[in-house]
């Protein structure tokens, strides 16, 4: 079969593989398609060095159907259209123990710490499963991960109908953050600083404010009757927006750190405290968020289309990040059946 | 009568001033002690004169009994003992308008934006008093505004029964927060710099921390059983101390910033994405704060003649300062009643 590999250095290539049959416990997933993300992007430059084994068959947003299933796997057949939530948690460490295997100590992330989605079929824990409705296109459904991201980050937030919220940066996390905010009940203003994106964004509804342009915290303030906004969700890893979020949030208010912040970033401690803020680390996702992105989906209510920028297929994996790179696209897919 | 009064450039003097009868909604209140705090210490500074107008008669941390009643006051008899809570809000904010009076977005703070507790008698709007039992002495009522920080900033934490608190840094308020902590049933560490600080503290049956010495990570990994901390209260004003307070919490942990830091300090937000740490600002109290804190003096359970440094007259305000300067003192009173 074939797989697409990162090597290092900068270097992605496809190359053959033997297939092997699903271990115990394991079920066998013939991949449809994969999106690549950001974090697919910090692999690639090397930053993750520290952390990946190379050669590295990555990958971690895929759709698919079951393809064999492994002894002592129940509840699951051949052709099941599935989804897969890319965590493997120990269930033995503290924080497995408090209920928060989602980010267990010792986390095993599929596609990074483990051979990933880039490959004909992908041998998966069954529990990492999340079933499909019938009528959820596969190319669809391979956003349910980031979705799910935007799940998690909003359900942390604990932003309520009627709330005002601020998502600072307009790329596929800020939007589909700003999608399911709305879908809450929120109304919601995203800051970007790329017209183009701007753009896009404004035809699916939302506001949008140009960083460079506008007075944010005026334009907040006027927009919440002086109050401030709810929740500010810092999407965008810049540091000049993580020192601006205090100053949009109101009294009580929460700030979601979003984005990976490589180095530790100057915070307005004493806006935190005159305000009495909150801000909130959220990492990855939980069950219930994989099944609310999947009915998000189902129910049309993520511009599916709209965020994927284009389908490429496997052997166009290492060109497709040029175009991330360059910020010329939204979200790409890799159709895993095409060899074309 | 005598008052004392920051008149800018670091002077503190005493002076004769008319006393008024209370306006109607107002109650006069002849202090009987004041402690002064590190706040008191930043006017002195000059940090404040931005917002102080000069002559400032200080001083927001005093007991005292009810002397004249203004009209339009019901619930109060003159010889009644009472301390004031400090807080006066415009009703009318956002902030006030959801609940959060405590941190009115037009908070008038007594003592520092109007006049204070350092004269002999004080007129106050009636709602600031809380009244006292029978048998609580008014020294230590003098220490109920800072025990209501401390009950303050642990209601805040959402500390439990059992949960492990560290708290950096331990003056007033950090053995304050401490010794509400262990109260409300949890473990608690503390970590302070000065050794004979850290034997105080350790006297009152806390384990100690020398920040210099010991691998505080390493140390909360093996007291936590490799979890991290629940709640980790940041009462140090320093910038390390910040930066590796993430270090020490558990995933989904809360890291409290009590103390002021007036510029913004880099936070890892790596580690707060990684293990959805929770960090929250608090502020001054609210009046559940202010009768539990009461409570907690009646019942003994705060240290407070090991607290209370010293007592000085009212003129020795100024100099008291000094001592304060120095790290001399955890708590300095002002007798108010004293004009030796």
């Amino acid at each position: 079969m074939l797989t697409a590999r990162y090597l290092g250095d900068r270097a992605v290539d496809t190359a053959e593989a033997q297939p092997e049959p699903p271990p115990a416990g394991q079920v066998q997933v013939r991949v449809a398609y994969n999106g690549l993300c950001g974090t697919d992007l910090h692999i690639l430059h090397g930053a993750m060095d520290g952390r990946v084994t190379r050669p590295l068959i990555f990958g971690h947003e895929a759709s698919g159907e079951v393809a064999a299933v492994g002894d002592g796997v129940t509840g699951w057949a051949v052709g099941d259209p599935v989804v897969v939530m890319p965590l493997d948690w120990d269930g033995t460490c503290p924080a497995c123990l408090a209920g928060h295997q989602h980010i267990c100590q010792n986390l095993t992330f599929i596609g990074i710490d483990s051979p990933g989605a880039l490959q004909e079929v992908w041998n998966v824990p069954a529990r990492t499963l999340v079933r499909l409705p019938a009528g959820l296109r596969l190319d669809h459904a391979a956003l349910v991960e980031p979705v799910a991201v935007a799940v998690h980050d909003v359900r942390r937030s604990e932003l309520a109908p009627g709330d005002k919220a601020v998502v600072i940066g307009g790329g596929p996390i800020g939007v589909l953050i700003a999608t399911v905010a709305r879908d809450a009940g929120a109304d919601v203003v995203v800051i970007e600083l790329d017209a183009a994106r701007r753009a896009q964004i404004a035809d699916l509804g939302f506001a949008t404010l140009d960083p460079t342009a506008a007075d944010q915290v005026a334009w907040v303030e006027e927009w919440t009757g002086g109050a401030g906004a709810d929740v500010v969700f810092e999407v965008s890893g810049a540091a000049p927006a993580v020192l601006g979020a205090t100053g949009l949030a109101k009294v009580r208010g929460t700030i979601v750190v979003v984005a990976i912040h490589p180095t530790p970033r100057p915070i307005d401690l004493q806006r935190m405290f005159w305000r009495e803020l909150r801000l909130l680390g959220a990492r990855v996702y939980e069950a219930t968020d994989f099944e609310a992105a999947v009915d998000l989906l189902a129910r049309g209510v993520i511009p599916a289309d709209l965020l994927i920028t284009k389908i490429v297929p496997l052997s166009g994996t290492g060109a497709a990040f040029a175009d991330l790179e360059a910020g010329r696209a939204m979200k790409i897919l890799v159709d895993v059946r095409d060899h074309s």
